[in-house]
């Protein structure tokens, strides 16, 4: 078969069409065809209704080579996609035993007999439907062969989703390269646009896309007929163009790095948090392993705890308030001393909505840093709401621990 | 003319099927026409091509009573809405003199004539149509009579559609009541539907929907004819049937259900966290005006640190690990010791992938509770991988906090 070149995107949920959810899915996934050169035409979110989705799926099959749908896999009675498209594709359904009987142990946790003989529509396959097993949660992926091409079923939760589709692609990828990108913190996205633009200059090989969240910005290379050595070459360019503001070229994580910086100078952290109460400990645990650099932290919340807990002076939180470069000072060498770990780091700001004010208003975050050779603090001044603030001091606290351990 | 009662979304962008943005506009245009009564049936992302968007708009015209387009009614050669509008509803196109004359300054900024001219582009009008004038931004939104409805034509921006699309639903509200969202803890996704099913029996005037993120589920009833006094009385009869597992029935997340009800009864709250790392105290710390009742917390992520830093007895965490019964209640009676807390909970699990045994497989995670009447410990076993039995932890933590609290 030649590989399908252009494609529609389906999600299936009524929470989708009632605005009580937002769709990520469709644009992880064209992301993902794009990549591998694949040209999606339309992206359409149904209701789980099943008249409606297989009307979709049999006007979609009709007009593209492939139709990739998410949702309505799982065990309940609105999961009805499965139905939809054994429907539009004129084929019947059957259950599988192998994953039938995978579904045993999950059936078993249900008190109401009902629920647990619900959980075995997962193991209902279309014939001759290739199965993708569930990586992640207990929905498989399914491949059917239409007319002109393929529908691929994957579940909902893009957690469970993303696995079955990399699966799916994998033996499609080649006919371009996988995308370069480059994950930078510190520098703003326009910046990094402009210095990645310089680099590659007006060639039409070589597709520029930065995408920016909270602190954290990718630079991603797409290849439009460059060649994986060519993107390579440019990426590597534009990371020495970026300096020092780029942290991995490899797909990890800010987290990661710090934690493999961490392990490779055999350097021990710990964290001392106030305003964003747990979350940079929260994010450096995230990653598998953390433990064998990572000791532990301390959420001060309040002044009390910060003197209690960390030994704060009670005249600095007194003379320069809690959020300040002596408390921040103070939290950082404090929660060393109490964990013994050789680098830590502190947060001390005011996320809002209230108690910001004229010279510190909200978003104003002080950090703090101490290592062997002393300790330091630096100031930054955050727009945006309080989850935001809180995201934008986390990524600054790693990247500031990232900044203070010996490079690569 | 009577109310539309279904509708399209069509969101229009090269950017949304090539997966480089995220569409939002549809998710709150759902939530919008959903409040007021208006189902949407399906809500479709297309490129920037006028023959696609056309055939898109020839068929929802067809089938809906409404369709709301969203983006391509900029100046540029790629905002192709106006034309795709125009020739599927088989209408002309109109200079709009008073529109152009407002876009006259808009223009003169322009250096470049051909940029200057297209700019205008921006007051051509279908014939017939009702023009929003911008609230913000330059493109105006049109509203077009079709044969089963209307069209009603918006700018992409979030910033610019938002007033437009507030100022043509201003006349629509009062159709439908809003939605009944019953937000539940500590039982399953299939366990709520069946609790749910069970109590609307067969009833087609309440359309129901039951959301699952990891320990959190919301039960969600639609209006589809009951009104609002009988979707709140079905809404109590499941509440009640759910019991102690729906928490909030007002929107409110577990975080600020847990901080409403601590507040309310003047207890003080801390949380000793291992394998969640700090995720307990960052989610209660994400609610505004946590510092209320919320002091700390102490993230012990190894062995020495739950004996430093909390008290944690070196025999127990021999004798039965960390992950354990004994760990857990020491962990919750030691930071609430430490902070001086009325009400502690703590979390030891193994959340993965490494770390499991036979008797402690991973996923085993050990919650414990000190308040003034003592301390005890309750065990759950989750499924999934390291970030799932994390999240479900979080959940498990918060939600334990809350049972442990004066009701309201």
């Amino acid at each position: 078969m030649i590989p399908p070149t252009d494609a529609a995107i389906v999600t299936v949920g009524t929470e989708l069409v009632r605005g009580l959810a937002v769709d990520t899915n469709t644009s992880e996934i064209a992301r993902a065809l794009s990549a591998v050169g694949i040209e999606v035409r339309e992206a359409v979110s149904v209701p789980d209704d099943r008249a409606s989705l297989t009307a979709h799926l049999t006007r979609c099959g009709a007009a593209y080579d492939l139709i990739v749908v998410t949702g309505g896999l799982g065990p309940t009675h609105d999961d009805v996609t499965r139905e939809a498209a054994a429907e539009a594709l004129g084929v019947g359904i059957t259950r599988d035993p192998r994953l039938a009987s995978g579904l045993q142990a999950v059936a078993a946790r249900h008190a109401d007999p009902r629920a647990a003989e619900q959980v075995f529509r997962q193991a209902d396959v279309l014939d001759g439907a290739r199965v993708l097993d569930a990586v992640l949660g207990t929905a498989p992926g399914q491949v059917v062969r239409t007319a002109r091409g393929e529908v691929l079923l994957l579940p909902g939760p893009p957690r469970e989703m993303r696995p079955l589709l990399q699966t799916y692609l994998r033996d499609r990828s080649g006919a371009r390269s996988e995308p370069v990108v480059l994950r930078c913190a510190g520098r703003s996205e326009s910046d990094l646009q402009m210095a990645a633009q310089d680099v590659l200059g007006d060639r039409d090989d070589i597709e520029l896309t930065v995408l920016a969240a909270p602190g954290d910005v990718r630079v991603v290379l797409f290849d439009r007929g460059a060649g994986a050595a060519a993107l390579a070459l440019a990426g590597a360019a534009i990371a020495q163009r970026v300096g020092e503001a780029c942290y991995s070229t490899d797909g990890r994580s800010l987290a990661e790095v710090v934690l493999d910086l961490a392990r490779a100078a055999r350097v021990s952290v710990a964290t001392a948090e106030s305003c964003t109460g747990g979350l940079v400990s929260g994010a450096l645990t995230e990653v598998p392993g953390a433990s064998t650099v990572f000791l532990g932290g301390a959420v001060t919340y309040t002044d009390d705890l910060k003197t209690t807990v960390l030994g704060v002076d009670p005249s600095l939180l007194e003379t320069f308030g809690a959020v300040s470069d002596a408390v921040a000072r103070a939290m950082a060498a404090g929660v060393r001393d109490v964990t013994g770990a050789d680098l830590a780091v502190s947060v001390t700001g005011i996320a809002g909505p209230d108690g910001g004010s004229a010279d510190k208003p909200v978003g104003t975050v002080w950090f703090g840093i101490a290592g062997p050779d002393g300790v330091r603090a630096e100031m930054r001044r955050f727009s945006g709401d309080r989850h935001s603030v809180r995201e934008r001091s986390v990524t600054t606290a790693l990247d500031l621990l990232r900044r203070a351990l010996p490079p690569e």
